[in-house]
């Protein structure tokens, strides 16, 4: 195949995008108390429905929801987080920047040694979190669906080219 | 002001980034051989053009032009470049996201001590950069010249909040 995209597929990441993008109105970022709480909110929703993955964050593996209000230190990742995942939606309707950033991501995160499944699970959780703030339609579960798939397949190709372990 | 954006805003800051990611086609950022050497083209530009920036670089205070060409961190940190430079430009219909992506900048970028006056001056290199690349009409040097006085608005005020030196 010379050409990985054609015109039909480029019209279908921009609705994938739009999708996304709509649904992260809820979760903004800035420096607003309520974007402040929503970054902290994603942290919450995490460590209570998944804590076996606090493991991660060195010096908070037994942090509860309570303790991520009171933290400075996810108070800053949680808008990092919630910037990241806005990134995402922003230039999927440009699919070589946004595999670009996926690149950078996993670069980012290979000195946590994560287990490389996490990264299409973290679509799930975030999923999860996002319907704790608004309503998540069908076609907008889908679009996540398939923005999640695109990263992930992105991620482990170049985890693979960069010599480490992939699923 | 309860609403710092209009409606006319909107459409102004969706046409310049129009224009912005327009331009950037003639600088994508990718796994390919043109895709990697565009990257390393704007060290080579910088490098060459403003020397005396390279004091920035720890180890390479004194590349040339071909030593660029031969560094795998450059070809590395080229990408890294041009990575920013895109998701500036597709993230710039959204303000808010933009902004963050701003602060994010700023802060990874604490550890370098900048001279505050060079966030500015960036995008009149990268500018010269680019020229290089396509040809800049002038509603295109206009966008990123207005996309560049926004970013460093947020960047200054950022700094100022954040207790470090600004400009």
């Amino acid at each position: 195949l010379l050409h990985s995209f054609n015109s039909e597929d480029i019209k279908m990441s921009a609705e994938i995008a739009r999708l996304c993008k709509a649904s992260l109105q809820s979760a903004m970022v800035g420096t607003d108390e309520n974007n402040i709480q929503s970054g902290k909110d994603f942290y919450k929703f995490f460590f209570t429905n998944y804590p076996d993955l606090r493991i991660y964050f060195k010096g908070a593996e037994k942090f509860t929801a309570d303790d991520v209000q009171k933290s400075e230190r996810f108070e800053k990742q949680g808008q990092r987080l919630l910037l990241g995942v806005h990134i995402l939606a922003e230039t999927y309707a440009n699919q070589e920047v946004f595999k670009a950033y996926v690149r950078e991501t996993i670069n980012r995160h290979r000195i946590y040694k994560m287990d490389p499944a996490l990264w299409l699970a973290f679509f799930t959780v975030f999923n999860g979190y996002l319907a704790t703030k608004t309503q998540l339609d069908d076609a907008t579960k889908n679009a996540w669906a398939e923005l999640g798939k695109v990263f992930n397949e992105e991620a482990q190709t170049h985890l693979k080219n960069s010599g480490l372990p992939h699923a």
